[in-house]
């Protein structure tokens, strides 16, 4: 599938708004695996079916994660985090996507996990700083990812686990998980 | 074993800047046990013993955790937290203390875990806030535990994980099971 016809794909099943959002997120994967050498082909095809499943209906995705025996704990959860497992699921039965790490990087663009991969990362990156973002820590986050993409992700996940706290709001374990882990690589790297 | 037995054998054990510190954990675990219903003789010794192995050397804590086959991830984790588990082993096997619930107290009292019980959440808030802890955060946690107690440790646990993401330190999974067991149920209740 070239680009174009995977694009197309997407557009049907999401908003302008969001279509536009991914398009950011492409030329930002993009910019990410030429930095960091990954695979720049895998990590366009991830961007563009990052947000593939984003406005399924939230019955059809809590049926999917039950019935693909995806985590249970999923469902307890926001179900903000929902579309990217199912997402990963959808592309794979609907557009053919078959790579498994291309898959892997639309399932674990959200919460992220423990060994992400560099192409998980660049993704979870990209989707955090791409052009159309605009919150508060979000240019912080671009400017780290510029010259190190771990100290780029260590710092959106504390955004992220700030911002539910200050909600009072749980944190899906993969997002400690992956919080801990990259620290603690870092910890023994320096 | 009575109040003065109990504190002459952790006064062996400990400077005396924290055996005034264990002092105001005893206060405020009494004064905490009464206004929410947890067995007071329990609370002041769990109070009396929480810090019983804080100053034993890392190299004899590390060795019982291994030995007594403690979670092994405590190794990798900060060794603050490693007195708590150690000192529950090391209360029941040189001081005799046999009761469940107030060796849990001791275990927990770092860490939390998920269901912690109302014992457990007393002597958790009790070092939290007794009257001789001064720092950031601990006023607000101070008057939460005058009328919610829940309220009061995803106070303290927010204050924990956002001190040690300001230092990019990694937070142990216990702490954060504990966030979230608490604000789920407190979701759940509302």
């Amino acid at each position: 599938m070239n680009r174009e016809q995977a694009l197309a794909l997407v557009k049907e099943q999401i908003t302008e708004h969001r279509y536009v959002h991914t398009l950011g997120v492409v030329e930002s994967a993009i910019t990410l695996a030429e930095r960091y050498g990954a695979d720049v082909e895998k990590a366009e095809m991830a961007a563009i079916f990052h947000d593939y499943a984003k406005f399924r209906p939230k019955a059809e995705m809590a049926a999917i994660i039950e019935q693909q025996q995806m985590d249970p704990q999923l469902l307890s959860f926001h179900s903000e985090l929902w579309h990217a497992p199912v997402g990963a699921f959808l592309v794979q039965k609907e557009a053919g996507i078959a790579d498994e790490a291309i898959l892997n990087a639309i399932k674990y663009h959200t919460s992220g996990r423990a060994g992400m991969t560099l192409l998980e990362k660049v993704i979870y990156a990209a989707d955090y700083i791409e052009p159309g973002r605009h919150f508060p820590g979000v240019e912080e986050v671009r400017e780290l990812a510029k010259n190190d993409l771990d100290a780029a992700l260590i710092q959106a996940l504390k955004n992220t686990i700030q911002f539910l706290m200050k909600r009072n709001e749980p944190v899906y374990p993969d997002t400690f998980h992956t919080y801990n882990d990259l620290t603690k690589k870092k910890e023994d790297s320096n």
